[in-house]
Formats: structure tokens, C-alpha cells, sequence
């Protein structure tokens, strides 16, 4: 990927991410023109417009959960493009390039997005073309989850590190793989599928077809609401019984034995999956990300179990500072590379 | 690594490999130098002489039981090569590379041999300084199971291949990893020591400084005797308690009810790390090196079990071709590249 200089990126604590209004960042005039940053959400469709610097000048969100076809989405895409423009006083003409973040196996070579269990189940469909037809613009795609790590490798926790592991927690779990400076996509796109992975205290079986994997059947945002409700049996009052991973987390810090318990299983289990993946890469930093993942009470119980390993790697445990805007930062860096190539 | 025409290496079964008399391969009248490669065992040293096509001209061995010392291995390289070049009437003058594995975590880019268990455990051992002080040639150093990546990525198994894995099990496991073409080193040199990896069926405690890993302890080549004891608890006579992991597999076949047990265990044991590794990389071809890996009963009984997982990986399971043989290919290969960039 060619250098581009690090973004000066508004911080999104400050910005209006889901305003779809202009925030107060700063122009850099570059006069070099302007990319979009798509992160296509299982739920949610992020937009990011970008200068050439990497500055976002504005943010723009929306459901995907009535408009999950590759068309609406693609329709919701250019929506959203405009209304970033129209606030930014942005010209049409000065977009270079756009890239997008897809929820699924994404063969970036043909720019098609192979198979996912989201979105309603898209399969083979050409959202490269898709973009570049509806829009007139060289476009990029890429698995979300890589944008993730794309993200924090440009100006997130693995600024400069080549050998690093994003890993999203989520309903889901899966990794972007950095090694030797360069994401690793596998034969068939889907390196870092780590959500079917077998350790000690996960299922022995191999997932049936359309289920969820040995590992995410236990540390996925649902595999821990089921042991939660496994765990209360009784126990705990009805009201409990809808919280999320990461208030059922929250909980064993306030004290609550049955949520420790819950904690201290899945930090385990989280642990030897974390461990067997540093094993074959040798990769000491491992970013958490997603919904469940970025819960420090799960991330410092793993490090825990983590710290008892020492033997031949000590992977070291952080929380993803970008946090949602991993993916959407990833995405505008993608945009900028090829937006670069067109010039 | 720069690209070398595939090697007319005359097939190890034909000649005299450890006899140390020249192999009756014809010979290519390069006319470009000789290069050698050499492979440092636990227990024994194995070296190759062969042309800039990378024909074998010869082979040398000896054991490096009572001279583990650095100094001594150099020695006794410089022995085997004066032998060699003797043997094949090859002048002294016309060597122009070295490259040797190493059993230990090796540093290629300084040439340091950081740390091994074998070798009576060397410790920030210079090899390549240490070969090229006493040889006069520009040496190459590299972890022994890479460098058996490298041989079948060049002459064997993986052909041509960019994702794929050499998973050598003898006493110890580790795993030479190849993905977007390129060997997989990570950041402290111990990508691929897979022998610390927990599955189902393993040890869950963290293995103690200095002891196998979780899932050497059991399939290893210690950890399938002892299982093989373990199970045998009386039932056999004193004459099979000293069998090797591979003469028990063996006996399975046979009808032995006790070592298909042992053979069973320790393939589904095998196929969750195999799984493990081919989920983070998406590589789908494992090729078995090793004196226990290169057992078939093990392989077809663990590609049983691995065929099980059809989602979203199938690994598909190789016995090295190459055998004993793939190390010192491997090594060859990188005194070629190592001579090439010296011309």
C-alpha cells in the first residue's frame, strides 16, 4: 500500500458522527479533491467524506435494516454522499475515489463481496462495479473486518506495527491479520475466521453449515447472553435476563458472582484463542474491537489469563481507541490508495 | 527471494544420502559455482553440495551427538564440505554460498541462532559470522522448519503455492508458515511454534518455562508413548513399551485396539490444531514433515476428522514427498539466492 501521510483526523468524540452535518474540523486546503470512507454495517451504513490529507470533513449514518439489497444499499450510499457534500460545500466533481467495508467474505481482486450471514444473506455480488457504475468513481472493497485493521494500522493502536491482529467481538468474531506489514486475506478470502476456532471450554463438534462457530458459539455477543441465562437459573430476577455482553461484564466488576463467572469463562476461552493465534504468527499486539470486545472488564480478565502464558510469545491485550470509526477510517484509507492510483 | 529454475534434483531415493560418496546424478555443466546447504539436526548434520541449477551433486552426514558445541558443528561443516567437494571433484574456489537451518529461533537478519532446546541448548549463537569467518563465503541462517517450508515450497509439495503451511512433528511441533508468498517469521522469530497450542483434548494449564507445550505433551513424539503407556496399563508386554510414536500407529493398523485409540486421539487432537491454523491464515494445505508427521495411519486418520469441518475452511493433508530431504532442499535454496546476490 503506498504511504500516505498520517490523517489529521478530527477526534469523533467531538464530532457529530450521526448528524450527517458538517463538524468544525479544521480545512486543510489541499485542493487535491476529496474521497468517501462506506462502512457497511450488518445493521448500520456509515459515511465518511475525506480530503486528501485524510481529514474527514463530515460524517453521515443510516439503518441498513429495511434496505439491505445491494441496490438500496448502493441507492443509500449516494444519498448519503450528497447530503456529506451538500454540508461540507464540497464539489461532485472533486470526488477521486470511494471504498466500502463489507460484512462478509470479500474477494477484493474481482471487488465482489462472496457470501455473508448479514444483509440478508448477499452472495456474489459486484458492489465494485455496483459503486463505480452508480458513481463515476474509482472504487475499493474490502471485508470489514480488514478495513478494522487497515484503520488501526494507519492511525489507530498499531500506528507502524507490522505483524498486529484487530480482532472484532461482536454477534460475530473474526480477525484482521497483519504479518510482515501486509494484511493476510488467505486462499479464499477468509483468513482470520477465528470464530469456529476449538479450545479448551468450547464445543468439540464441528459447526453445522450455518451456525455459529465452536469459539463465537461461546464468547459471541449471543454465546455469553446464553451462559448468562444459563448461569441465573433461577437466581436472578427477570429483569436481568435481557442484558447484553457487555452490561452482563459491567455487572461482575459491580460485585455480581454469577456475571463474574460469565466473565471469567469467556476471558478464558477468549485467552486461548488470543494465544493460539499469536502462537502462529508471532504477533504480540492484538487490538480488540467490536460491540463485545471493546469491554475492558472481558480485556483485563484475558490479560490475566494471558499474563500466565509466557512461553514462547506474551501477547499483549489493548482496546481499539478508534472503536467504532475503525472500520470507516480503514475505508477512507482504502479510498485515499486508490484515489492515489488514479491520479 | 529471487526466482531460481527448479531445481533437477535427483531423487533422494536413488542416492547415497548418508554415505557421504558422491550421488551418480549427472552432472549440468553450469559453469556458474557451487553452492551448499546445510541442515544442523538435533542428532545429526546433514549437508549437500549442488550446482547453480540446484542439482545435488552429494550428501554428507554425521552426528552431531558429541559435538554440539558452535565451534565444533563449524568444524565439522568445514569437514563434511571438503569431503563433499573432494568426492565431486568440485574446486574449493568455485563455492560461493552457504545457507544452514538451524533447530532454534534464528534471527535471518543477523545471522543469530537467538536460542534452541536442542544442541545442548545454544544461546545467541552467531552462525552465520561463525560459517563465514571459517568458510570465506557469504553464509545464509534460517530456522530448520522454514527452511523445510522453503524446500517444498520450491521442489516439493507446495510447488508454486502461497499459502500453505509445513507442519514438522517429531519430538517437538512447529510450523513453517507461507502466506501471500512470503514466509511468516513474526516479530520475536517464533511464528509456527504451534507446540504450545490448546485444544480440546490438551493440557488447559499454561506449559511451565522450559517444558513441552500443551499440545506437544500429547502428540509429540514423547507425548504418544506416554499416552501409549498410559493406555497400555498392564494389557501389553514389556517388549512393546519401548516402541516408537510411529511403530505404535502402525500397530493400530494392525488390528491393536490400544494403539488405535492412542492413533485416534491423537488425530482428532492434530486435526483441531491443523483446523486452528488454516482459520487465521485460510491456507488449505497442511504438508506433515517429521518423524511423526510423516506417518500415513496419522495423516488419513487425522484427515477424518478434519473433514468433518467444512465451514469455512477444509485443510487438506500432505505427507512431505521430500521427507528427511526437505530441510536441505530448503537450505540449497537459500544458498542459491544467497550466491545469486553475491555475483
Amino acid at each position: 500500500m503506498p504511504p500516505i501521510p498520517t490523517a489529521l483526523v478530527k477526534k469523533t468524540s467531538k464530532s457529530k458522527s450521526n448528524s450527517g452535518r458538517r463538524n468544525n474540523a479544521p480545512r486543510i486546503p489541499t485542493g487535491h479533491g476529496h474521497v468517501v470512507g462506506v462502512d457497511i454495517g450488518a445493521s448500520n451504513l456509515r459515511i465518511a467524506l475525506a480530503d486528501m490529507s485524510g481529514t474527514v470533513l463530515g460524517k453521515w449514518s443510516a439503518s441498513t435494516a429495511k434496505t439491505s439489497s445491494p441496490a438500496m444499499v448502493v441507492e443509500l450510499i449516494r444519498e448519503g454522499i450528497k447530503n456529506l457534500l451538500d454540508h461540507a460545500s464540497v464539489s461532485r466533481r472533486s470526488l477521486l475515489a470511494i471504498a466500502a467495508g463489507a460484512p462478509g467474505i470479500t474477494d477484493v481482486d474481482t471487488g465482489v463481496v462472496l457470501k455473508t450471514s448479514y444483509l440478508r444473506g448477499w452472495k456474489h455480488v459486484p458492489l465494485r462495479s455496483l459503486l463505480e457504475s452508480a458513481l463515476r468513481i474509482p472504487a475499493a472493497v474490502e471485508n470489514d473486518v480488514r478495513t478494522g485493521a487497515i484503520g488501526e494500522n494507519w492511525i489507530g493502536a498499531a500506528r507502524g506495527v507490522d505483524n498486529f491482529v484487530f480482532l472484532a467481538i461482536g454477534t460475530g468474531i473474526a480477525a484482521g491479520v497483519f504479518a510482515n506489514g501486509r494484511l493476510i486475506r488467505g486462499t479464499d478470502w477468509t483468513a482470520g475466521e477465528v470464530g469456529y476456532m476449538h479450545v479448551p471450554g468450547t464445543p468439540e463438534e464441528a459447526a453445522a453449515h450455518g451456525t455459529p462457530g465452536s469459539l463465537e458459539s461461546v464468547i459471541g455477543g449471543e454465546g455469553i447472553r446464553m451462559q448468562w441465562l444459563r448461569s441465573c437459573n433461577g437466581t436472578h430476577v427477570a429483569a436481568t435476563r435481557k442484558l447484553t455482553a457487555t452490561e452482563i461484564f459491567q455487572r461482575a466488576g459491580a460485585g455480581d458472582l454469577t456475571a463474574e463467572g460469565v466473565l471469567n469463562h469467556s476471558a478464558k476461552v477468549l485467552a486461548y484463542a488470543v494465544y493460539n493465534i499469536s502462537l502462529v504468527l508471532n504477533c504480540t499486539l492484538f487490538i480488540l474491537g467490536g460491540g463485545v470486545g471493546m469491554s475492558i472488564p472481558l480485556r483485563d480478565a484475558t490479560q490475566r489469563f494471558l499474563d500466565k502464558h509466557s512461553e514462547p510469545v506474551q501477547p499483549k491485550l489493548v482496546v481499539s481507541g478508534l472503536g467504532q470509526d475503525a472500520q470507516l477510517m480503514g475505508a477512507i484509507r482504502l479510498a485515499l490508495s486508490k484515489a492515489e492510483k488514479s491520479i
